[in-house]
C-alpha cells in the first residue's frame, strides 16, 4: 500500500482526518462488552479489539516507533500481539488463536489507543511528507478494518443462539420494488482504468492502463433479494449446471441453501443483522452471498458477472461518495434503491475478474509494502463499497478482493452481459 | 448421579451447603472480566460463564421446575445455551461453540444465579427429601465444575502470549525435598471397595463390592518435578520403549517433551500457573500429565500405577478432609508433602484401572440418570482429588475420569508394584 | 508375545506345523489378483501382500538373520517395507502408505516367501529350543495375520462398487431358528483364569491367576440377526439413552444404523461378505458390530456384557478346537448354532473389559516383547476365535482386543447379567 | 469441450487417427502390472486403468450409445465407475475411492477398449459429421488423460520406498550448459488471441479476440535445474518477502524446500522419474514446480510470469509440432534445449494468467459442455505442452490449467518483464 504520487499535505487537515477515522472506531465498538470485543468467530475474522489494536500498532510502528525520535513503546509485547500479516516485522501471533487474548481488556486497548492518538497528534506539525503519507495511508487501513470490524462482530453475534442485536433497528419507510434490471451499454474499446493523480489509492489499483473492452451491457442496478428468493424457489442451489465445479463442491460441503444469515421462516426469509433477526427485504440488494453463488445466479439469469473493468468504466461518472456507505456507527445494510443508477455503497459487487496486478505493477518494498501484492492468488475482485464502507474511503478504482467462497462480508451481485 | 441411600436432611444445614457452595463459585470467577469468562480454549474446556450457569441451570431444571409450583423460567432461552449432555433433556448448544456466547454477560449469568439462588432457598423448607437430595447432588455436580473452572480458565490464561496471572503469587516456604519414595505394603486377598452408607456420592462408586488385590506395594508419596526432570533428562520423551503405543503416537503427534505449562528456561523448567508463570519447584508434586505420560514414566521407573482397588484399600484409612485441597479462591497448586503419607489432595493420581462399572451397577433412570454410566469407555479412573477439587467433595471411593491423552487437570502419579 | 514356558520341541513336528501354517496362507490369497493383494483399503486394514511378508519377515529376522549363521537377507529393502510396529528394528514404512507399494509384486513376494520358508526348514534340525519357541510364536503371529487378512480382503472388496465375490457362495442347508437365549449360572468366588502350563499362549494371557466374580449368568449363544433387526427396528440407533457417550457420538459422526456391510433391500437385509452380497441370515450370529454397538444392544436388552473372566470361566470347560473355525480358504461366515453351548468359533464376542494387563504382567525384554503389552490402553478384550480364526489359535485364555468403534472384523456379542 | 467449426472429415483418416491414439494409450501401459494401475496415489490423481477405461467409457457413451443403433453396454456397471465429473450423466464414483476398484482387472478393462475400438471403427463410417467431431473429441479428450496418466503412474511409483523405474534411462548425450537467458521484446497494442478457423480446439481456446499488449519482454527460454538450485541456494524457500500469501503458507504446511521429487544427494541433487531415481540435469528446463514456486522464483530474479495473451502473441510463430512432446512411450522428461527459442514442449510453462473465460464465452449446452467452463475459477493457465503432451495435440492456443499449489505435472517457467 503505497501513497501514490507526490502532493502536499497539510497537517492540520490531516489531524483533523485521523481523528475522525479514530473516533469512528471507538464508536463502532461503544456498544460491544469486553467480551464481545474479545472473540474470533472464526478464522477468517478477527476480534473487535484485536483491530482496535492493530490499526494502532500500524501508526505506532510505522510512524512513531520509525519517525519520532525518542518514542518509547506503549507495551513491548504489543508488537507481537498486533501485526496481522508483516512478515518483515517479524514473529507474530498466530491468527486463528487471536480469540484466546483476553488481556489486555478492551478498556486497554482504548488506552493504547489514545496513547498513540496523543502522541501522534503531538508529533504531525514536526512530520516530513513522507511521513504524513504513512498517516494518511494508516487512516485508510484503518478504514478497512472498520469494514471488517463490523463484519467480524456481525458474525460473533450469529454464532450465539440468542441472536442479539447490537443495536435497534432502525424505522423503515416502505419503498416501492425497484423496476426490472435496464440495461447500460458500455462503450467498447480501449479504455483507461486505474488510479492517476495525486490523490491516496493503494498500490494496487495502479498503474492506470488501457484496457480493452469488448461490446458488453452492465445491469443499471444490483440483484435483490425477491430476485434471489426466485433464485432459490427455482432450484438454484440444487441444480449443478449452474455452478463452477468448486462452487458446486462447496455447496454440497457446507450444505448451502441460501445467503450467509438467511433462514427460512413459514413461506418466507429472515436474515440476521446488526439489528437482530428480521425479515428479508425484498426489495434490497441480496447481500452475504459468495462468488461462486454470484457466478451461479449470473449462469441462471443467462448473464454473467462484470469484468472489473468494464465496471470501473461504467463507475467512473458515478460520485463514489453518494450512495449508502458507513457515516456513523449503527445498524447499517443494504437498502432498497430509490433513484438512478448507483455504483457506490449497499454492496461489495463481484466481478468476474481474479486479483492480479495490473501492467507495470511493482511491489513495494519493506514491511509496508508487503500490503497488497501479495494476495495475488486465487481470489476475486469485488467493487464499488458496501453500506459498511467509510464514506470517502472507496472510489472508481479500488479494488477489493476476497475467495471465492467467502461471504460474511456486506458481498452482492451485479449482471453483465455481451452485446 | 445418584444419591445412594436413604437418609436425613435438615433443609436449614442443607441449605448453608448451598449457599457456601454457590458462594465459592462466586468467589472464584471474581478476578476474572467478562472477557476471561466468556472464552473457550479448547473444546475439552468450558467458559467459566458457562459453568457458572450450567450448574444454575441444573438447580433451576431439576429442583425448581420440576418441584417448585408455580415457578416460571428465568429465561427461556437458557436450557438451550446451558444444558451439557442431557439427552433427555433436548436439544442443546453445541459443546465446542459455548464460546461464542457473548451474551448473557457475566454480570447476566451472576444475575441469573442470584435470581435462582434467592427461589430455591425461599423454597426449600417445603421440598420433600428426594428433592433435598437432587440439591446436595446439584451442590456435589457444582463442585466438580469448581474444579473444571479452574483448570479451563487456567488453560485459557496459558493460551495468552502475555500469560497473564490471575491471582498474585503466594508466599513460598523453603521445603526440604522429599525423601526417597517409600513402599506400603498391600494387603492381599479381598477387600471391600466402593461406597457405602447413606452419605452422598455418585452412582458409579458404587455397589460396595469385594475386590481381590494381589501381592502388591504402592509408594507412600506421588513424583515430584524433581524427578520428573530426570526422567526428560534420561530421554524419556524421546524411547519409545517406555511408552504405550497409543501414547508414542501421541507424543510424536503433539510433540510433547514435558508436562503441559512447562518451559525450558536456561538449564531449568518453568510453569504456568494461576499465578503466571514461576520456576518448576523440584519438591512439589509433578502436574499435568497424562495417562501416557504417568503409565511411561513408571515404565521407566520399573513400577506401574496402582489399580483403583488397590488405591482405595491404601486410602481408606486416611482423612480425606485433610490434605491440600481447595478451601478458598487462590493460586492454588499441588505443593511439596511436609508430613507422612497423604492419599488426598495435591494431585489426581491416575490408576491404572480403566473407568467402568462395578460389578452389580444400574444405571439410574431419568435425565439425572445419564451422568456417570455413559463415560464407561476410553478413560481411566483417577483418585484422591487435587489442590483444585473442594475440600469435602472427595473421599477414598471417589472415582474421577478422563481419556488418557488429557492433562489440563491437576494430575499426578503414584506408583505401585507388584511383590 | 512370549512362548511362556519349558517345554519340548520335535523339530519335525514344527517343521510341519510351520509348513502347514504357511499353506494355508498361500491358499488365502490364492484367488486374489496381484491388485488385489496391494490395496489398502483404510488405514486399519493393510494389503493381502503386506500379511504375507510381514510374516515372512518376521521369521527372516528373528530366526534366519539373528540365529543362523551366514545367512544373508533375501532382499536388504524388506526390512523396511514389511516391519509392522517393533520400534527396536528401527525405521519403517509408514502403516497408512502400505497401499502405495505395488513392487515387490504378490509374484515377488511369493518368492520371497518360498525361500524364506527352505531356509528355514533347512535350518530347523540345528537350532536350539529357544529359537524353535520363536518360530513357534512366528506360526502363532501368521495365524493372526491370516484373520487379517481374510477381514481385510473382505474390507477392501466392499470398496467396489460392482461388489465382487471372492468365492462362490457354499450350499446352504435350512436350519430351524435358534431357541431364546438360555442363561448359564456363572460359579460366584474366587475362579483361576490366565494361561497356565507349558503350551504356547501369549504373553498377555498371564500369568495365571486368581480372579474374583460375581453372582451373574451367561448366555447360552450369541446374539443372531434376527434378533439384530429387532432391535434396529425397535429404533435401536436411534436412541442415544442406549448407548455410551463415545459410541452416540460414533453413530452420529458416521451415520451408523446397522452392522457393517449391512443394507437395506426392501423389507429386509443384505450383508457383503467373501461370497459377495447376500441375504442376512436371521439365525446365524450377528457379526461385523462394534463395541459400542454391542454395548447399546446390551443396554436395550436389559443386559450386559460379559466380563472376559465371566467368559473364560463359562468356556473352560469347552473345547477350543470345536465349532466353527477356520480350517481351509473359502467363504467363511458365522453359522447358525445346531447344538449346545458353544463359546469357540463364529464371532469374537466383546466383553465388557478393556484390554489391561494381568496382575504380575511382565513386559518381555527386546524387540519380539513390543508385541502385546504396549496396546493396553482403549482397547476392549474379545474372547472366543470366529469363523476367520484358524482352527487351533486360540483357548480359553487368548485375548483378542480392538478398538471400541472397529467392526471390520468378525465381532458379535454374547450377554450377560447380574445375579 | 466443443468442436468450433465446420469442417470435412474423412471417416478413414479419422479411423486411423482413433486407432493411433488408442495405441498409444495401450503403449504406455505396456509395462505396468495390474497392482500399478489399479492404485490411486493421491486425490488429484487416478490409477492407470481408470485413466484407459474413463477414455472408453466417453466414446461409448457419447457416440456408441447415442448414435449406433442397436449397440448395448459392454458392461452396465462402467458407467457408474468410470464417468469422471458430467453430472449430467448421473451418479458416478467418488473419485477418491477410484483406488480401490480391483476387479475388473487391468486385462478386463484392456478387454473393454478392444470391443469399443471395435464396434467404434465398425459404426464409423456410417455416422453424421457432428458425430465424428465426437470422435474426434475423444481422442483428444484422450490424449490429455495419456499425459495424466503418465504423470499419475510416475506419481505412484515415488510413493514407493523402493522407487522403482519404469523404463530404463535413456542413454544421455552431453549437452553444454544453456546460454544466459535472452529477452525476446514484444509487441504492444492489440493482438488477435484465441482459436479460429475450422480445426479442432477445446471450448475455452475461443472465441478469437482481441488482447492488449503492454509494452514486455518474454524470455527466450524456461529457467532451468541449474538455475532452479542457484534460488534454493539463496535461500529462495526460506525467505517469505519472494512468496505470495498463499504461496508461503503451502511452503510452511508442506514443508516445501525443493521442486517435487527431488532429493539431496551429498552436494547435489537427485530427481525421481520415468527412469528411477537419477542425477538432476543442470541443463534442463526445471520441472514438477507449482504455480507458488514459479511466481517466487520469477520474483527472485526481478522479474514475473507471463500472461497469457503475451506467451501466445509470441509462440504463435513457432512450430507446435516442434519440440520435445510424447511420441512413443518410454521414459520422457525435459530436456536441454539445443536450438533457438522454442514455445512447445518440454514443460508446461506458468503463465500469470487466471483461468477465466474469454470474452464472448459461452458454454456447450449438454454433458459434453460440462467439460472445460466450470473450472474456471482458482486456477491458473499453463501453455505449450511438455514431454508427456502427445504431439499433435498441443498449439498456440491451447489452455492448460491447474491450481497454483499443484505440480505433479511436467510444470515449469518462462520469465517474462515489463519495458
Amino acid at each position: 500500500m503505497q501513497p501514490r504520487r507526490d502532493r502536499a499535505f497539510a497537517p492540520d487537515e490531516l489531524a483533523q482526518r485521523f481523528r475522525e477515522v479514530r473516533g469512528l472506531s471507538a464508536a463502532l465498538v461503544a456498544r460491544l462488552s469486553d467480551a464481545d470485543a474479545t472473540i474470533q468467530s472464526m478464522d477468517d475474522a478477527s476480534p473487535a479489539k484485536w483491530h482496535l489494536a492493530h490499526t494502532t500498532w500500524f501508526f505506532e510502528t510505522f510512524v512513531l516507533r520509525d519517525h519520532v525520535p525518542g518514542y518509547t513503546l506503549h507495551d513491548a509485547r504489543f508488537p507481537f500481539l498486533y501485526n496481522s500479516y508483516y512478515e518483515a516485522e517479524g514473529a507474530r501471533h498466530a491468527r486463528n488463536r487471536r480469540g484466546m487474548i483476553t488481556r489486555p481488556t478492551l478498556d486497554e486497548v482504548l488506552g493504547y489507543r489514545h496513547a498513540v492518538d496523543s502522541a501522534l497528534v503531538a508529533a504531525i506539525g514536526d512530520l516530513p511528507k513522507d511521513v504524513l503519507e504513512l498517516i494518511e495511508l494508516g487512516c485508510n487501513h484503518e478504514q478497512q478494518h472498520q469494514e471488517l470490524l463490523l463484519t467480524d462482530i456481525l458474525h460473533l453475534f450469529a454464532q450465539n443462539p440468542v441472536e442479539p442485536a447490537i443495536w435497534p433497528a432502525p424505522r423503515k419507510v416502505p419503498v416501492p420494488m425497484p423496476a426490472p434490471i435496464g440495461w447500460i451499454e458500455g462503450a467498447a474499446g480501449i479504455a483507461e482504468i486505474g488510479h492517476a493523480g495525486s490523490d491516496f489509492a493503494f498500490d494496487c489499483e495502479g498503474p492506470r492502463h488501457a484496457a480493452l473492452l469488448h461490446p458488453h451491457a452492465i445491469a443499471d442496478r444490483t440483484v435483490t433479494n425477491g430476485e434471489w428468493a426466485a433464485f432459490i424457489a427455482d432450484g438454484g442451489y440444487l441444480e449443478p449446471r449452474h455452478w463452477l465445479a468448486d462452487g458446486w463442491a462447496w455447496v454440497r460441503a457446507e450444505g448451502v441453501e441460501a445467503p450467509l444469515y438467511w433462514q427460512r421462516e413459514g413461506e418466507g426469509w429472515t436474515r440476521f443483522g446488526l439489528d437482530g433477526r428480521r425479515a428479508v427485504d425484498p426489495a434490497a440488494p441480496v447481500t452475504h452471498v459468495s462468488f461462486f453463488e454470484a457466478d451461479a445466479y449470473a449462469a441462471w439469469a443467462g448473464a454473467r458477472l462484470p469484468t472489473e473493468a468494464e465496471w470501473e468504466a461504467a463507475a467512473a461518472a458515478h460520485d463514489p461518495q453518494g450512495g449508502n456507505l458507513l457515516d456513523t456507527a449503527g445498524p447499517v445494510e443494504p437498502r432498497p434503491s430509490t433513484g438512478g443508477p448507483a455504483f457506490f455503497g449497499d454492496v461489495w459487487e463481484w466481478t468476474g475478474s481474479a486479483y492480479r496486478p495490473y501492467p507495470g505493477f511493482q511491489t513495494a518494498e519493506g514491511a509496508v509494502g508487503e500490503y497488497n501484492g501479495k494476495f495475488m492468488s486465487g481470489q476475486f475482485v469485488l467493487r464499488g463499497g458496501s453500506c459498511a464502507t467509510p464514506r470517502g474511503h472507496v472510489r472508481a478504482s479500488y479494488r477489493n478482493f476476497f475467495y471465492p467462497h467467502q461471504r460474511w462480508q456486506f458481498t452482492g451481485v451485479r449482471l453483465a452481459k455481451d452485446l
